[in-house]
């Protein structure tokens, strides 16, 4: 049986270490895979086509957008940063499962667009916590940590919105609490019906 | 900590086995319990009140439902059945679980009164294996076994309405799929509600 991979759209403030939950977490998992972002920004050096975003041209992106090609796109500073649907498509169709990083305001659009999607938002233990590791961070300054708490601040804010709210405080344990997740929506309803549908069939 | 236990509402045909697979979960756990139901018919042998049913008179039956005091009820051949709402509620403050093995109608009651129970349906890997292993039973004889199947059929069409369906396989998985689903749901949004606030409070 070649069951439909699943769509995870997982998000969490600057700070939260979400990159890190996810890394590992993929690192320890078949029949998973990353989705590669489009942008119309330019590559900095050591960024590959295909491998870090897929870079398009303004025209190449607007085009695909009009046609229903991007799941969620927005535009930041100018450029246009987006989820191609193809590829999704594809790695779903092959039973593999798909992780998107991306942004609350993508992910509320993917929660309109696919029923099917699997939200998960990444929290901290608490804001003050957020703050010690922003800070902590020593890479950027004062103002550039405020600027990071307070988008970190909107962004809890729609946390209820998700399907699902784990808690980093330890790697480990969000690890796990990921993949109970991840494992338990094999079995929500959404992605039961085809087999419900056939046990219906045949009673 | 003591987080408010979640309720979990359990059904599924007769001879699926949900009975095996809720009895060794439970059995493998700590801090769940069983929900004991109210029921107006007699005792029978060697059954205890509070323990297999708390038994109560049909005007204390219909008073404590008049009151809001079940969660779901029902008259089966002149009898009433349901869940009493205070022991389920005691337990949850108390930071246990609570499973319910109810049926359909009665889990589509809750699912409108209880945001936030669990609804799981337990489900046979197709209908012609419900079938054999009715017949199996060897307990049963044909128009009872033809009763159950027709039940069964109704019973089935109603699993998409279930948050969760769980295949009975075998009981070793369907244990593991249980335990998945629950440990999952503590993450569920209607469970993070609590700690959301708290965080978006001291933001």
């Amino acid at each position: 049986m070649n069951k439909k991979g699943q769509l995870i759209v997982i998000s969490g403030p600057s700070g939260v270490g979400k990159g890190t939950v996810i890394q590992k977490y993929l690192a320890s998992r078949d029949k998973i895979v990353y989705s590669v972002s489009a942008t119309t920004r330019k590559p900095r050096p050591g960024e590959q086509h295909g491998v870090h975003y897929f870079f398009l041209s303004c025209e190449e992106f607007e085009q695909l957008a009009q046609q229903g090609g991007m799941l969620e796109y927005a535009n930041y500073n100018g450029n246009y940063y987006g989820t191609p649907k193809a590829p999704v498509e594809q790695q779903r169709a092959l039973g593999n499962d798909v992780v998107l990083e991306i942004d609350v305001q993508g992910a509320l659009q993917i929660k309109k667009s696919c029923q099917d999607a699997l939200l998960i938002f990444i929290a901290p233990p608490s804001f003050a916590e957020l703050e010690a590791r922003l800070v902590g961070r020593d890479t950027e300054d004062a103002k550039t940590v405020e600027n990071r708490l307070n988008i970190a601040k909107q962004e809890l804010k729609c946390a209820g919105e998700y399907d699902y709210v784990i808690v980093n405080d330890t790697v480990e344990q969000a690890i796990k609490r990921l993949e109970q997740v991840i494992s338990a929506n094999r079995y929500h309803k959404n992605n039961m019906k085809e087999f419900l549908d056939e046990v219906n069939q045949n009673a």
